[in-house]
């Protein structure tokens, strides 16, 4: 049995003073439905990908809530695992595909993060990391920090390496009418912006968002369906401290690699990818670990554009913005990705088309590693 | 392609003041490992049914939080849904079994309320309800109150018929060692205790609990293991005032229906349940829209014994003392209802063991019945 995405949708990703949650999962999901051609009442479950609702507004039982909005009185589920959650929403929804269950579903990836004091949100999602880390008072810049510190010991990446993956994806956002940020910005400005935790600055961290993105997945093929080839999720450890490598993501690598035989192809035969750039160091990472460059290699090829949209050699990282340019509505984050690649596998990527795209890879990571979520679409 | 139990394990329920969440968790999950006779590294996956971490504890993605605390670098979810979390943890976990992704996986139900502040147990649980229902001040109490009253005006059902459930749950209770009270008690003590929602009192209402429970389910067959003929999801709407009926809860209905379908069995056929009292009235209306007793009916039949352990007709309901007496943390319920009635079905559950149990159905509700789910166990 192979499984499709028969519609995708994503709102403006931002500072969203003036929508509510309900309007954003409308939004999206009533969107992917009508890109999909499909009547709400042929959806057979949805699958909602949150972090922080329980914790921020109190309100948890999302499947059912959101079930209830949206007119839909199918079986509901939220599915939580920190920033991987939409990541996650989606393995859930193509294996319930997969067992017969359904034959219709649709993801539903939502985050309203900016109604909320900047103070309760890092707290909050703390909620990702492992007790030790969270309870010594450690925030996720402090621990990619140190990440990065042990990249750049390593294997020599600089701070304008890790400036170079802002620059790039900024520049992509500003393709994107859906995304956060719509600034070029160098790598100069990036060097100059406040520390968070050195040697991140601010504009080496994504932004804190509002956001909503839907995929409708299917047992059928559509005129304008996408397959999704492969699935897959690997765990690691919660902190970092029990990790054999800071500078590597072992369950990015261990998905990866699964997921490649899973789709028979080969991390060269990828056009476009979207990884997860919480920081600008995770992209570095991520590139490494999907196998798109030798250990120790990103980074520079990162900054000498071949990673760009209009690069002739090897994949377009992030067309979307990332979640450095486009935003990072953590549960929307990994259904997002999706969505994008899909625009990008059907040609409607308008001014940020990566060039005759036929692979896509979605790589969506929860906390500072622990969970990795890779998904491969097929044209 | 069948899926079964083969493993269950399910440990104490109560105030677990000197019991740690990793603590409960460990023994749930290596007890339905050792009950199944499956070394830890043949699991592939961990399902994690929980509500409350992230608005109580701080603590969010817990499937890699325990994955790492269990020495299983396995993928990871955690599945929310109210008070049903537990029981949409397992139809995930059945689903993805049946998708072929995985073989052996185990389902971790788990929830620690004793911890904190009543109220803000209290407060935290309407996160389950309807947007209007929590800012308007409801309490889950409340709610069932007015579910109550109803059932009175329309069949006639009195106070002492749901305290009848409430003495005959206390009774199987004292038979099960992990249950958290196993005091018995009257209908008259139920009638003197302190009216918490009229017409509810306090020992019409389930406990404030600790505990967890495990499974291991797999799509082999095994000596011991019990099959899952039916695993069913249906939601309804979150708030009371969007229902067509307060004395029915159509979620149930709907996938209790679609259950017996599946498993190819009727109601009459079910020899124990599981059924979510977490109010006394919340049997009667589960007795009726799972079919055991027509409507109006189920009231008389549990108070003249119908549904007590020893009955020569009908269905014994809740033989672990259910929700009211063996307790209800809220993650964990879904879970250890099928952990019960796997030891019903295998003939093991000691001296409160149903005569002759060869089908089980476990009945899992979320709020106030915006998600039902239903799981048939056939020997």
């Amino acid at each position: 049995m192979h499984i499709y995405v028969t519609g995708a949708a994503t709102t403006k990703f931002g500072e969203l003073w003036s929508a509510s949650p309900r309007g954003l999962a409308r939004q999206a999901v009533f969107g992917a439905l009508k890109d999909a051609g499909l009547e709400a009442k042929r959806v057979q479950a949805l699958f909602v990908g949150n972090m922080l609702s329980g914790m921020l507004g109190g309100q948890e039982h999302l499947g059912a809530f959101f079930a209830e909005e949206l007119g839909l009185t199918v079986p509901a589920f939220k599915i939580e695992g920190a920033c991987a959650s939409g990541g996650l929403a989606v393995h859930n929804a193509v294996n319930s595909l997969l067992s017969g269950q359904y034959e219709t579903v649709v993801v539903l990836g939502i985050e309203k993060m900016t109604d909320h004091k900047p103070e309760d949100v890092a707290t909050a999602l703390m909620g990702a990391g492992s007790e030790d880390e969270r309870l010594a008072g450690a925030t996720f810049p402090g621990l990619y920090a140190m990440i990065a510190r042990a990249h750049m010991q390593q294997f020599g990446t600089t701070e304008e390496d890790m400036a170079a993956v802002a620059v790039k994806n900024h520049y992509h956002a500003t393709l994107n009418p859906n995304a956060q940020f719509h600034a070029e910005i160098t790598v100069e400005a990036v060097m100059k912006s406040s520390k968070i935790a050195d040697p991140l600055k601010l504009l080496d961290c994504s932004p804190i968002s509002d956001g909503a993105a839907a995929i409708v997945l299917s047992t059928k093929r559509s005129p304008h369906s996408v397959e999704v080839a492969a699935s897959v999720v690997a765990t690691d450890t919660l902190g970092l401290a029990q990790r054999k490598s800071l500078t590597q993501l072992a369950a990015t690598k261990q998905a990866a690699q699964k997921a490649y035989t899973l789709a028979g192809i080969l991390p060269e035969d990828v056009d476009a990818s979207e990884v997860h750039d919480c920081f600008t160091i995770a992209e570095i990472l991520a590139a490494e670990d999907l196998g798109f460059f030798a250990k120790g290699n990103a980074a520079a090829a990162i900054r000498k554009g071949k990673t760009t949209l209009g690069t002739s050699t090897g994949v377009v990282l992030n067309p979307s913005g990332g979640l450095k340019g486009c935003g990072h509505p953590v549960g929307a984050t990994g259904v997002k990705q999706i969505a994008e690649l899909v625009e990008q596998l059907r040609g409607n990527a308008g001014k940020r088309q990566v060039h005759d795209a036929r692979v896509g890879l979605a790589h969506n990571v929860g906390g500072s590693g622990a969970t990795a979520v890779i998904h491969i679409l097929k044209t």
